[in-house]
Order: structure tokens, then C-alpha cells, then sequence
């Protein structure tokens, strides 16, 4: 059994294609098997229709999935007042279990709005290992850390990594894969950034760290350290690991930029929660520009406040256009490929998803185009999917030729009860409050 | 026979009551006759349901509607170039008919993402009021003008502002409305924008027309007239005019912003066309802040791409925070007023509606919250629509009284027709090129 998509419009991503071809496509087995017109129908389940569009599922490279729990609990505040007052005190209350059911309300939005991979950083991430085991998403999963000076403590985030490493890294076929996940700098000192970079480099595993986030950040490392966080980062080695993702990279100066460039270091830009929280634009045109690789993230759902990849990507490309008054800026075509191949590449696994193409892995999406705001419907699909899409048109989700989402509908979630287990989670913690 | 909402989550937009209520909701005929508690079932439809929310309906201070037969036609281009290489030409191929297909296509995009009002500029304006009068949204016509210096034709477009306002302003109760639209400063001249201004006083109707939108019509602006376009607009009268709509307003100084306070102008924020033409980022939270009356647009889906308030009020608050470096500013609230009662105000008709009240017309949506992106369903739903909102979870738009769409389904409109002849339009004007 397999799946035949006939005579269907294809945005394959792959640079050696037309941008949009009508054509058929074969999946067998977790494979990509064959693009083609007139493939036979065989044993294969078909799918054809008029105006259905397919693409490689939307790869998210930067989100915290659990904090999903948490999403419209402190909205228009300053980051520290956000951190203190509203998102710490909650998070110190979170179980295991809290982890796991919000990695379920998360992947449940993500599925349903076509994003098919996820780059996750938080605690407990066995549980959100866990969920992704279950759900049948592909995910990475970096540990937090942020170090505390208590030595038990410590270790045992480090001893939490090696464990992650052995039982989820490269589980399924490379589905899930590990990464270190030092939060930042400024949670962690160098002696504990370098064992996470030792560990990294010993399990030949990435590193995930939020990096010049905001000014301050910048400014407070000047102070500090006598240089930016990305000249910091460069000399301690941690830029060496086998592969670096660096998420937000707001602020970066010309030095900075040649550093991120020559250790090819992967960008997540969070366009809206950056804007959110009111750090700032980055002037991601100029990186890519420059040749570095830039993918796209949400961020968690308590500063977005959705995990909606499509209309994440639509924020990056109105905001460069804006932002460097240039309507040339961020094109659809360079904007859906941050959403695709470009996020593959930051995760290094580019040799597998972010295109479709025979011999990659079948992790795609399809969108019913029949909607008032796809019409006129013979101009330009990239242009609609990019300026006019909504992920509510999103009618398949698939990864691994598994289909974990069809008509609006998720396989391999039970949604009501995960919408009750968060409810009871809500219910308790604002208990534990009074 | 009438509407009574059982036991609903309702954002009435009234600040004499709580931002969010639960409370029941009457509709007898085009009003809303009493929003209380326990109103007896009578002779009425009744709705009810968990996690339903009820709130004014959107109101689009500014846009083109029948461009959406342009969307996706003419992207990442620069102003000019996107005018002279792809509007232009098209539009002058289009026939009154085209208009008519155009409008109905556009009020079904608005319809379904839970617009109830708009205000127009474009030409052709009768067959916008036609589609408007069968399809029964509330409407505000204005007559975009372009001053060519043929006597004949420059009379005519007069001539034709007198007759909308005779066949359409103030119909059905004032559903429909007329206002002048002098296009812009630099495409008209003073003695053109003088006669608008005497048939809108006369009328006593408003004026809609594009203020400030880039940078370079500022400085020719004060190259050729020696001042600002919002000065110059003072200085001949034209913001004496009953009421005056300006959209986009990017590019104040505080000269302009003290004539806009003192003259009670209303601005139309554009934030997704202003940044994907690369025109730049009004500080609307300075306007706000200084009194001054500032609702939402989406401006044309050729330069959009679509007409989705929600997705617009999204972008105007996120856009505010980024821009000023400010998590607090444009808050979720004042951000949902922008799109509703302060639209409202700025089109006059705040007594009627933008907010849900007794008396007032029921122009009114209703989200169905059982999404995965509105969970934990027991945080703030203002929060949630602002910030988590997709306008596909809109499964009610409602006018006067009358449901225009009701679970997704339009009700005045045939959209598979509307489509084909879309399709017709297309093909015919393609035709025309070669």
C-alpha cells in the first residue's frame, strides 16, 4: 500500500524543478518513490481532485511545544515581568505529565496547521520525546538548560542529555533526533556550556541555544564579557559543535554576522514572537543575503501565540519588505523555502525532508485551494500560499508516508481528551495558586 | 422570529460592561433588543453551545474590493513598477460587469473571515453597491477619483458621486453610505479636490483618500507645495469636509498629527499592504495615544493578499510592540476596539454599530473556540482571538439581523459561480494581453 497523488499541482522545492508543476506522485512505504505524469494506478490509495495543492510539510525550528499550557496566560507585559510574574511561577508547578499532555496540545496544532517537523527545547523532553514517539511527528529534541550552581542539580541536567541521546536519538529511522540545549549565556556559564559542548562533540549530536534574543542581551554581555554573545560563543568552542542552531539572532554586527557565516551556523528566525515580546526585527534578508542559513520558528505558544508555521512565514516576509522599505525584500518563493528546505538545512536534514523529491522521506502537506482568497486561481500558487494562505486550508498532513492528519481530522491524537487532561492541569495549578 | 444566543461567552466592545460577559443575546429584527441573563426561549432560533463566543462583527476601514481579481498578480514588485506593470494595465480592461464579479468575490473573502462592514474606493462603485445591496453587507461606496485634465471625463466622475449618492447613500437604513474619494493628493488637484469637497458638504456625506502612504509622497509633497500632504489637505478645506477618512497616514510629523487631532480626522491603519509594498510601519500607537480616532484596513488583495481583519489587527498589534520595542503596547483590547467601534467611529457610525448594546444594529460574529489553538480555553479570550485567532473559526457573520454565513456556508452568495466567472475574467483578459 502507498499513496498515489494524481495530476495534482506540486511546489516540490527542489531547485532543479519548475517552482510549480502538475504532475503525479508516488509515496511507498516512508518514501518518495516516484514524480511523474501518467504513473499507473495500482495497489495504492489515490488521491485527485480539482485545485489541491502539495507541498513538504513545514518545518518549525524553534518552539518549546509544552508551553502550549501556558498560551494566553501573560500577554502585553515586558519580558521580565512576563518570565517573573506569570510563566516561571507556573512552570514550577508543571509535572511530567503536564509536560507530556502539553506536547499533545501543541503537535495537535502543529499537525493541523502542516508543520511536520519541530525543533523543541525545554524540561522533561522524555516527555515530549514521548508524545512525538506516539504521535508519529518527526521532532528534535533539545534538553534546557539553565545552570543553577547547585552540583546535584548540574549533573544531573547533563546526566538527563546522555539519556535523551540513548533512547531517542536517531529512534525510527532518524525521526527523532537529540540535541544539547544550553538555554543561553546568560543561564549558563562557560564551564557548563563547555560539558554540553563535550557531550555534543562525543555523541556527534547539535547544540540548540537562543542567542542575542534582545539589545540587552547584547549590552549585558559587552559588560560582562567584553564582546557580543556570538564572539563569546565562537571562543569557547561551542560554535565547533557538530552543528549549531541559534535561535532569534537579532542583534548581530558585521563581526558577528562573518562569524555566523564561517561556522555555518543555522538561524531560527521568530518573527512573531519577536515582535510580541518586543524585541525587535532581524534583518534576516541581509543574512540570507550573505549565504547563511535561515529557517523559520514560532517560539512557544505563550509568545506568539500560535504555532502557525504559514502564517509565521508571512510574517517574515511582510516584515522585511517593511523593514527595509523594499517590496523586492523576502520574495514567496525565498520565504517558503526558510519554511522548508532552509529549516532542513538548520536542522541538518536536508538530505531527507524540506523537498520533494524521489528518495527523500514522504513528509508533506496538501491544501484544498478552493477558497475565496486563492481566486483568481490561475495566478501564481507560490504567491498564494506565501500572501494569501491560511493553514485552516490545510486538508493532509503526512509524515513518513503516514497520514497523522486528513480532512481537519487527527489520526493519532484523541483531541477531547487531551483537551480535558489541560483543563484538569489548569484547574490544579490555579489551585496551587490560591 | 429573531436570534436568542443562550449562555454565551460575548465580547460586547461596550466599556460600560466587563471585556468578556456571559450572558444571553436578542435579536429581534435588524436589532439587538437585550443582552441579559435567562431570557426565555420564545418564538425565536436559539442558539447554544460550549465555547462559543459572540463579538461585533469587523469592520474594514479601508480596501478595494474588487481588486481581488488582481490578487497574486503582480507580487514582490515596487510600487511603480507593480502600478504601470500589472494594475494598470489590467484594470483598464476591466468592464463594469468584472467589478460586480470582483466586489462579490471580495465580500465573500470578507463575509467568511467575519467582516461586516467596509468602506470602498475604487471605480465603478455602482456595481460595489449592487453586489452589496443583493449580497447584504454593510457598505460604504466611495468613488475613487483620478483627476485627468479631459473636462469631459473629470465632469463625469463628478457627475457619477452625485448619482451614487442619489441611488445609494443611506439605503436599507443607512446599511449602505456614500462618501467622495478623491484618490490621493498627487493624483488629483486642488480645484478637483474643491469640487469633491463641495458635493460632500452639500450632501453632507465624507471623504476617503490616501494620505502619507510612502515616504516620496511626503517629499514631493513638500517639494511642489511647500508642505506636507496633511497641511496641504488643511489648507484648502478639504478636512472641513463632514467627515474625512485618511488611509494609511504613515508619515507624520507632529504638525501633521496636531491637525489630524484638532480636525477629528479618522486614520485607516494598513499594516500587511503597508509593509508588503515596502511603504513602512505607522506608529498608530502615537495616534492612539494622542486622542486620535485609528481603525483597520486591509487595503486591496493585490497588495495584501487577502482581506482578513483578524489576520490584520493581528499584525497591527504585533507590529506596534516590534516597532517601539514595547511588549505593552497596542494591547490585545485596544487592539480589538481598532477593528470594531473605533472602525466605527472613524466611518461615523459608532451609534449603530462596533459594539454589541441594546439598540444597536446586529452586525455581529461567533467563533467556535474548539480549536487546539484557543486551549487553555479558561485564559483570556480576548487574548485568544487577538493573538491566537484564526478568522476560519468563524462560524457566524451576521448583518441587520440577517445570517450571511453560517457554518462557513455563504448565504447570499453562489460561490461556485462566482468562481467561474472569475475564471472567465481571467481567461478573457489574458486573451486581451496577447
Amino acid at each position: 500500500m502507498g499513496y498515489l497523488f494524481k495530476n495534482i499541482s506540486i511546489i516540490t522545492m527542489d531547485d532543479e524543478r519548475q517552482p510549480v508543476i502538475i504532475s503525479d506522485l508516488l509515496i511507498e512505504g516512508s518514501k518518495i518513490s516516484r514524480i511523474d505524469t501518467n504513473i499507473p494506478k495500482m495497489a495504492h490509495k489515490v488521491i485527485e481532485g480539482k485545485n489541491l495543492l502539495v507541498m513538504p510539510g513545514f518545518i518549525n525550528t524553534h518552539t518549546h511545544v509544552s508551553m502550549s499550557l501556558l498560551r494566553g496566560y501573560g500577554d502585553d507585559l515586558e519580558l521580565f515581568e512576563w518570565l517573573s510574574s506569570r510563566i516561571w511561577p507556573i512552570e514550577a508547578k508543571l509535572t511530567k505529565n503536564d509536560v507530556y499532555v502539553g506536547a499533545k496540545l501543541g503537535i495537535a496544532e502543529m499537525l493541523l496547521s502542516g508543520t511536520t517537523t519541530f525543533l523543541d527545547m525545554y524540561q522533561d523532553m522524555e516527555m515530549v520525546g514521548k508524545a512525538s514517539q506516539e504521535i508519529g511527528i518527526r521532532c528534535h529534541l533539545s534538553r534546557g538548560t539553565i545552570y543553577t550552581g547547585i552540583e546535584n542539580k548540574d549533573n544531573e541536567a547533563l546526566k538527563q542529555l546522555e539519556e535523551l541521546i540513548d533512547k531517542f536519538h536517531d529512534y525510527d529511522e532518524g525521526r527523532i533526533k537529540v540535541l544539547a540545549g544550553p538555554h543561553a549565556i546568560y543561564t549558563n556559564n562557560t564551564e557548563f556550556l563547555k560539558a554540553q559542548l563535550e557531550i555534543a562533540k562525543r555523541r556527534n549530536i547539535g547544540v540548540n541555544i537562543h542567542v542575542s534574543e534582545t539589545k540587552k542581551e547584547n549590552e549585558d554581555a559587552i559588560l560582562s564579557l567584553g564582546k557580543t554573545p556570538i564572539a563569546y560563543l565562537d571562543e569557547i568552542g561551542l560554535l565547533d559543535a557538530p552543528y549549531v542552531v541559534a535561535a532569534h539572532m537579532i542583534y548581530l554586527n558585521k563581526e558577528d554576522q562573518k562569524i555566523v557565516k564561517n561556522k555555518k551556523i543555522g538561524i531560527a528566525h521568530n518573527p512573531k514572537s519577536n515582535l510580541k515580546l518586543g524585541s525587535g526585527i532581524a534583518n534576516v534578508q541581509k543574512y540570507i543575503s550573505d549565504g547563511i542559513k535561515v529557517g523559520i520558528g514560532t517560539d512557544g505558544a505563550a509568545s506568539n501565540n500560535n504555532l502557525d508555521m504559514l502564517s509565521e512565514l508571512q510574517y517574515a516576509s511582510l516584515l522585511q519588505k517593511g523593514l527595509n522599505l523594499d517590496a523586492t525584500s523576502l520574495n514567496a518563493y525565498e520565504t517558503l523555502k526558510m519554511a522548508t528546505i532552509e529549516g532542513a538545512k538548520v536542522l541538518n536534514i536536508s538530505d531527507r525532508v524540506g523537498m520533494l523529491k524521489e528518495g527523500y522521506d514522504a513528509d508533506l502537506i496538501m491544501f484544498d485551494l478552493n477558497q475565496p482568497h486563492y481566486y483568481p486561481i490561475e495566478n501564481s500558487h507560490i504567491s498564494k500560499i506565501v500572501y494569501s494562505g491560511k493553514s485552516s486550508d490545510i486538508i493532509m498532513t503526512m509524515v513518513k508516508g503516514k497520514t497523522l492528519m486528513v480532512n481537519r481530522e487527527l489520526k493519532t491524537i484523541d483531541l477531547d481528551k487531551t483537551y480535558n487532561e489541560v483543563s484538569e492541569i489548569i484547574e490544579r495549578v490555579h489551585k496551587e495558586n490560591d
